[in-house]
């Protein structure tokens, strides 16, 4: 396939999510499209990013018990229960917040899984497999947070 | 570099791979190269997506021993002989498919690789550098995976 | 927002940095940043790319210890005095340099780290959260690294 597009349409949008677990897979996939179809976007891109530092995107399958084994790979990788410099208010200095959690491991969790995925849109669809969805991953919640959205592409005439 | 460009050019490929072992990594910078010089495109993005939750895309260097210690890595982080949910019939009840594998580490494996590579392209060839190769990594296999490639620039006239 | 673009820009920067630790989180922003108001694009995306296969690009916050603890996961999940058969000069046939150093750790951080990081951008600025920042991880320092950024983007007129 293969087409001339003399003209190109954008569309951002910044979604705001509140988390209400630790962690916890938040399906994006729905909005994502509804946001294509509003766009009315046929060919092109779309970038989601977690514009946090301890929540990140991920495509996977949407099946609640792979969900809870996420849940324990990641603590696994990164259990809450060691020591984390970033949490160590005797030494640490720089980006101090009022009332801040501990939480050098959802940093650490964020850091293996990625801020964003950038997907393909064709036909004016996600191209996504039979199962992938796309999800924004809560590792330091219950928070407020917030996704950017861009899609850049053909938009239908 | 910069370059006013009028016209646009998008080209989509579907490809399909048939695998042969558990954990493979396909080599596909050829594939992704040849899609490139068909597209005649010059300046642009090659994004390239798993259609798969248990297959991943990948970047890194094409040497065997290699390619053996990433199967060692991925085994020892989500190792296939501890208990996943995700597996456990007797209580999943989301998403079953007749004859399905237990497959709860692969998943898991996919998850910490990722499903896409966005890569640029300048000059007509893929940004790469000499040691970099893009792979599809097989983690369940063998099956039949597609992969969804999206090339979006100017093209040469 | 949307808005119709006939007009199209590309810039692509190779940007080489000089390393100077075994592992180092090299912060990008600042430049990308600059780089990016050069181009005078208003809407689009950044693209920035590894050129490397034992250097990633990550992004997360900018706190020293907590770099450090990142340093430390990174070394956890995949160890430096453990066998690597990358490392093997016995076996090894492929890809050798001369003088090369045992390196298989370094790949296997990079491997799930990635190699490269799309971003929106958004009234001619990145948008990343209050945390957020760019980072070039170096895994196998120190060393020469290439980066490679693609903009693509409708520019101020």
């Amino acid at each position: 396939m293969e087409t001339l597009a003399p003209a190109f349409v954008y569309r951002h949008t910044k979604v705001r999510i509140t988390t209400e677990m630790t962690t916890e897979f938040i399906d994006l996939t729905d909005s994502l499209e509804e946001l294509l179809a509003q766009s009315r976007i046929v060919t092109g891109f779309l970038n989601v990013q977690s514009l946090h530092t301890t929540a990140a995107i991920v495509v996977n399958e949407r099946e609640p018990l792979l969900l809870s084994d996420f849940e324990v790979l990641l603590r696994k990788v990164a259990p809450d229960d060691v020591a984390y410099r970033h949490d160590d208010e005797t030494v640490r200095t720089v980006n101090l917040s009022p009332g801040e959690r501990p939480n050098g491991s959802s940093h650490c969790k964020a850091l293996l899984l990625g801020s964003s995925a950038c997907l393909n849109v064709l036909n004016g669809r996600l191209l996504l497999g039979r199962w992938q969805r796309v999800f924004l991953a809560e590792l330091d919640g219950p928070r407020s947070r917030d996704i950017s959205v861009l899609l850049i592409g053909e938009a239908a005439q």
